[in-house]
């Protein structure tokens, strides 16, 4: 097994919704439209999908009939490549339509971050000073 | 805004559990250990992390106090190259502690795929066929 995440799939309400706010909010890639049912961004190194909850339940196990949660206990993360860059992908995020968790702040960790989660309350961190990055942008983790 | 997801965070019930099943059970490099409370393994593209599933809530608001929730709505893939490894995968994470919430079977999208969940129910999708690599080890996302 290859040390590798090749997709994160994010099960969405609403594939029309989720698809405007990260292919226009966030300026993310992608050749895809909510027509063909799933949503695929040209995200580095690990892809970035949307899919629908009721289907990406339905796809594990037909049984799987859950209530969608409120934290999903999983976080995603941006990390930034100066400071200043914090409070505009949250500036950013907001005006797509997501909402600011917690504003950019001084993290416990020593570095300067906030939160802010998508349409589906979907959760990302926005934070600097944690790693340098390799040269494709992905963390340099030590 | 770059086009790239920096980090997953997990979060997790036990940190020494998970980072068994990931460091031992499925062989993910990383040089950290469960007593400096977070973990980060140097996956390609995407780095996971683990960390305590109540101190990831607090962080981003201490007044988020929710229960794990069964499904999480998201959903991890590690797409093989092979058909065959679709199966063994499964099973390194079986033997892991994992459990198979859906064996290797022909997928509705032409595919090959099966589910495990890691301890705390977090899912990972193992897939054949859905789409080319590039020579870093991500899918050709077209």
């Amino acid at each position: 097994m290859e040390p590798r995440i090749s997709l994160i799939t994010l099960g969405v309400e609403d594939l029309e919704r989720s698809y405007r706010f990260y292919k226009d909010g966030l300026g993310l890639p992608t050749t895809w439209s909510p027509e063909k049912g799933v949503i695929f961004f040209k995200t580095r190194g690990t892809c970035l999908a949307l899919y629908p909850f009721d289907k990406l339940a339905e796809d594990v196990n037909p049984a799987l009939k859950v209530e969608k949660p409120k934290f999903s206990g999983i976080a995603l993360a941006y990390n930034t490549r100066t400071k200043g860059e914090v409070e505009e992908v949250l500036e950013k995020a907001k005006r797509a339509g997501g909402k600011i968790e917690k504003p950019a702040q001084n993290a416990f960790w020593g570095g300067y971050s906030g939160y802010f989660s998508d349409p589906d309350g979907y959760l990302w961190e926005v934070a600097y000073g944690a790693f340098e990055f390799n040269e494709d942008g992905s963390l340099a983790i030590t």
